[in-house]
Order: C-alpha cells, then sequence, then structure tokens
C-alpha cells in the first residue's frame, strides 16, 4: 500500500460502510483479469481526486450522480446514490437533484434514475 | 403573463442580473421561429423545476454544470457556468467539480469545459 | 386537475389505451419518492408539448420513438413503440424508420431497438 | 456507375437540388482521403436504405433529423433540416419536430437546433 | 447470394466460427421483423466495410470493441469481445484497451466492459 | 517532479514531438485556473495508462482516436490523429480506421472526423 493506495483508501471509507470499503479492496470481483482497474479507482479517482479540497463530499456526490445518470450507467447509479446517502445527501436532496435533471436530459434517464433511487431507498427503508 | 411564467421569472433573477432576465425575456433570439420555447423554459425549467424547494440554487447549478458538461453542449456550459458564479458558486468549486468528472466521463470533456470556464472568468475578471 | 394536467391527459389519451392512461395516473408507480415527475409529464410532456399544433400524432410518435432509440434508452423505446402503434403507426412503419436509423446512428443501436419492436409486436401479435 | 450507385443518386434528388446532388458527386470534398465514403453515403445511405419503400420522404427525414439532433452533430443538422425542407417539409413542421424532442433529450439541444433552423430559413427566406 | 453477400459471408467467417456463421444467415433471429437487417449487416458492414484493405483484422477489432464500448452498447460488447478473440486478439489486449479508455470515457463504461470481457473469457476458459 | 511525473512525460515524448512535450508541460494553457489538470494527465493517463505494457503504441493510439471520435469530441480528435501519426499509424490507417467505424457509430460523427483527419494531413503535408 503505497501513499495515494491508503489516501485513496481513507477517502473511500468516507463514502461506504467500513464494511464495503474492505469488500471493495479484498474482494475485487475483477482481480482475475484485471487487477489494476480497482488499484486506479482507489488511487487516481478516490486518492487524486475525491480527496481534494475546495468542494465539500456531499457536493462531489451530487456532481457524480449527475453525471452517470446523464450516461445512463444503470449500475454506476445505484453505486453513487447508495455513497450520497453516505456521506449525507438526503433521499429528497437526492431525488430533486434528479427532478433539476428533466429540462437538461430529458425525462427517459431521470424516470430510469428514480426508478434506482426508489430501490436503494427501500433497501435502506429510507423515504423522501 | 401567468402565475407559473411570474414564478419562473422571479426564479430566474436569482441566476441572472436583472438586466440579463430582461433581456431573455424580451429579445428573446429564437422569437421568430419559436417563441413558445422561451415561455418553456421559464415557465418549465424555472417555474416548474428551479423554483422547488429541497435544494438550494448552488447545488442546483452544480447539478445542471455537469449535465451540460457530460452531454458536451459547448453554449450551454458557458450559460450555467455564468449562473452558477451568480447564485454563488466560487471559481474553485466549479474547477473542482470540473476535475471530479474526470473519473467518470473522462479528460477531453473535462479539458474542454475547463476552457470555457476559464473564459468565463476571465471576463469576470475572477481568479480561482 | 388543473387545466394543463387535463388537457395533457386528454393527449395521452389519444396515445395509450383508456385502461393504460388511467393506470399511469392512478397507479403511479414513483408516487412514493416523486409524485411530481408524473404530474410533470402530465402536464408538461403532454400538456405544453404533444398538445401542440402543426404536427400530427404519427409523427411526434416518430420522433420520440427516434430519440430514445438514439439515446439507447430501453424501457422507454418499449414504451414510445407501443404508443406509436396506438396513434396509427404500422409496424411497417416503426420497422423502416428503425432501418433509417443505421447509416445515422450504426447498427448496435438498430439492431436493440428491433429486438425491443419485435417483443412489442408478438404481445400484440401483430405482423410486419 | 454501378446500379446501387444510380439508385442512390436517383434518392438523393429527391432530397437535394439537382445542382447539390452534382456537386456532392463531381466535387466530394473528402475525395482526396476517402474517396469511398461518398460512394457508401451514396450506395449505401440512399441506395439501399432511403430508397426502401414502406415510410414517405417527409417521415425519413424527420427521423434523420431527430436522429442528428439527439446526437448533437451541428454540421449534420444543417444538412438534414436542409433536406427535409427540399422533401416538403414545412418550416413549422420541424419546428414543432424540435420542441416535441424537449421533453426527451432536453432544452440544450433542442436550442442549438433550433439556432442552426433558425439561420437556414433566413437563408431560403422562409418564415414559419 | 449477390457478390456483395458472398464477400460479405467470407469476411464474417474470419470473425466468427463457421458454425456461428452459418446460424447468423440461417436463423436470423429479426428475420420475421427486419429481414433486410441481416443483409445490411453482411453485405455492407462485412462486405463492404470488414473487407476493406489497408488495416488488419486485429485493429479493425479494436476499433469495433472500443466503439461500441463507448457508446455503452452491452449486447455489442460481448459479441466484437468474441469476435476480437477469434481474429487472434488476446485477453491481455483486450483488457489493456479497456484500461487504455479510462482517461478518455471514465471508470464506468469501463468497469461496465471489463464485467461483460470477464464473462467471455470465463465462457471460453480462457485467463489474462 | 515525481517518478510517475517522469513515467508520464517519457510516454508523452513517445506520442508528440520533443517540442510538443516541452510545451505541453511548461506552457500550460489551463495554468492559471486548473494546474493540476496537466499533472493528471500526465501522471495518471501517460504514467499510469499509456505507460503499461500488453499492447502496442499504435493500438493505444487508434483506441483513443476511436474513443474521441464515437464522443464526438473535436479538439481530441485533431490531438490524437496527431499523436497516433507520430506514433507510426499511417495516414492509410487512420482513414481506414475511421471507415471502419461507420457501421457501428453512422456517417455524421465519421463525416467530421475525416474533415479534422484532413486538415491534419494537409499541415504535415501528408498522402493517403
Amino acid at each position: 500500500m503505497n501513499e495515494r493506495f491508503t489516501k485513496g483508501f481513507e477517502t473511500i471509507k468516507q463514502y461506504v460502510t467500513e464494511e464495503e470499503a474492505t469488500r471493495m479492496v479484498e474482494h475485487d470481483v475483477l482481480a482475475d483479469i484485471a487487477p489494476d482497474l480497482r488499484k486506479m479507482i482507489v488511487e487516481f479517482a478516490y486518492g487524486d481526486v475525491y480527496s481534494r479540497p475546495g468542494l465539500d463530499n456531499k457536493s462531489r456526490a451530487l456532481v457524480v450522480i449527475t453525471a452517470v445518470v446523464t450516461q445512463g450507467a444503470a449500475p454506476q447509479t445505484k453505486t453513487h446514490i447508495t455513497r450520497g446517502l453516505h456521506v449525507g445527501l438526503t433521499p429528497k436532496e437526492i431525488v430533486e437533484a434528479l427532478l433539476q435533471l428533466v429540462p437538461y436530459i430529458g425525462f427517459p434517464r431521470v424516470q430510469n434514475a428514480l426508478t434506482i433511487a426508489q430501490q436503494v431507498f427501500q433497501e435502506k427503508e429510507l423515504t423522501v
């Protein structure tokens, strides 16, 4: 574990549960074909980028949720809504951010994202 | 001017200068071919959506900037960075939001957006 | 029910069965987290936009099918092919519109859309 | 000139002026690096696809305009709005098709497309 | 079978097993609604394009894998990774090409593509 | 200059002229608002990713050109066609790669990319 990995891992733990953070690193599902992907995510995405000063975690999470919803990336929409809740975004704030996207990306991608958000909230027994 | 238009117009004035708000409505550049577009933007985008409670203006602006940057929509990137500054996002917060996008949408769209941001900051004589 | 909602609801009933229209409004699946989404779809998409004069329903349906296929939005591709059939597009016209897209968006998205169209036609026992 | 090229060229002449058709073939601007691109467009896009029965030219033009607007492809938006007018779409129908896209692809791409449409209408001295 | 079809079919047989090539042509799953799609794929994609000189099969496969991954087209990602292996790309080369995309299209689409690649390699009992 | 930066800088020098490499680092045009972007590009894109073993430089360049063309990112299309030529792709190979994309992403983005390629070849006085 180099310094960037440690910094990235510390940052990840702000976005996910301790258990999830450990699982991400110790049971990397793509380890057999691309072990360096996880390393890149921890070191670059979390160590170099998420850990930067100048923008709070909730805003970073909002930005990332918006990006993956705009791309129509379903698995990442679920992942980052979950992480957004973990850093303190409320279900209401997440729903409002998704509705704010309607005039910019249209109903289809927002509707698909709200369906995923609903599933995350139900699993966590959260209400809006 | 119906109630939704009035509400939308009041909301727009939070995002742009008084002068710009008046210009948007009185000198609509697309008025000759699609006069209803401006009406839809004021009534729907601002009257129905931006004016909703539950998310502050700075967060709404961040979400919209992220959406148009992820789509690669250059004119709107300029427009919404300008509006983001008007509702209180700092140049540093905008730059940080754009850098936060690198791991999610890649360098090309972020680089193009930063070039636009740089131009907006220069016009307004702002530093990061 | 305000005037825009009524107008939107009347317009929706041109695109879906009476039963489906009622279901859309009375059993909104996202009602627990985003009750206003349905309202926006009925009032804005159908009340303000679809109901405009100047373009017939079949052309509006073709435009919307093309947009969601070009975006690669699978659930909406199914929804809008179904609505297109309801306003009078024939299965052959829908297939031709999809094939017309090949030179502009490439085979992958057209192939995925044709697979969805095939499923809709089979459910309705329609042949091309 | 093989049969597909001839068929494609006959089809193109339904979408552009005789002069433009001749220019497309005789003064291909990419001829020095990719002479086969024009051949593919004439033979495949127009000879194999546009010339198919089952959908009228105006509908094919609407579908293609929608696809390039949804992709955000500016030069092709101009080209295909021009061809749409040539096969009989009215400026009003084109504007209505673009406004119909707002709920599906959002304001930014529609606004950029309307700006291009406005320019085409002005050059041809057409009003909506 | 015209000349282009024959040429396309010969080219396809370089990218898939003999059995798969026969299946593609004889058991076209979309034959009931769009029999000409398969004809377009064989004649245009393989007969006119893939069969061109000037770029080797492995490079063509890399280009096509990159395009469908960048578009986020999941079924085609599986198809073209399989064809890439058939023309001689190694699992390692495919994984490296996907990792090379991270700085340009971001982690989400690369991660989704690697998950599909992993499944293809497992089905074929290949290791990286 | 840390180890990753040095490694990234050495890798960049394989893709651009010595002069260009120096310019990229010493005259970073975005240095006033986002000095860390250049650092991320050198350290992450070139130091961590491009420098990996397992895929030759020409293939990496082809993959990157394909990604930016598929995204429709014009400035990066020019940059990466230039870098592709520098690592040994011939103009013909680049044109063939772009034509190979037609069946997957459609004519519009390929046509726009060929126009950019033509300009790069002209500036360098190269023929296909």
